[in-house]
């Protein structure tokens, strides 16, 4: 069993699944590394390579903000839901949630009836 | 809002998602256009050109074996499950378990305390 292969799938499972939960997350405001951490703790371990070119995107997209904090030790982009992020996100959950139910039940469903209504 | 935007990132959710429910459906024989319409019909909507290169991937990885069929009225190419993708399956489905019990964490959560959790 060749393990890089799994971890390739696992990276591209994670990598559409990362930006829904940034953007929910970021319903309350954070800087990136803050956000690296909660996505660890809740268990989808990303690396900071990876999710702040995402966040840079989708503040282009439009569906997030972002403000400099200088006040502290060092400078802090914090990161923040956009008025347009806040109508896209429960269609993002809805889609999510779709896609969910679609693998939970391909995953528990007995295949061979399914193959054959489809057709030969 | 954008809906180009919304479709980029459904489709990048999708496209994980789609290998894991392909290597659990080929469990049972299937020719990639039968793997669409069952794809489809449990609603997870795939182009043919985004499945079938990704079917060759999973076989170059050698999740999957594949064998023509000349006996119909056109060849087909059919698609199962290898014994390697057999070892394979229940751990992606192990590792699908857990980003969605993740995801679902996120979407349902109280956001104030976990950012206070995670320091500033």
């Amino acid at each position: 069993m060749s393990t890089p292969t799994l971890d390739k799938i696992g990276a591209e499972l994670r990598r559409g699944i990362v930006q829904v939960a940034a953007l929910s997350l970021l319903r309350e405001r954070m800087h990136g590394y803050q956000l690296v951490k909660v996505l660890a703790d809740a268990g989808i371990e990303t690396e900071e390579g990876t999710l702040y070119p995402l966040l840079r995107r989708l503040e282009t997209q439009g569906l997030l903000t972002s403000q400099w904090d200088t006040g502290g030790a060092r400078p802090r982009k914090y990161y923040l839901l956009s008025e347009e992020g806040k109508t896209a996100l429960p269609v993002l959950e809805s889609i999510w949630r779709g896609i969910n139910r679609s693998v939970n039940s391909i995953l528990a469903t007995d295949l061979a009836s399914l193959a054959s209504e489809a057709g030969q």
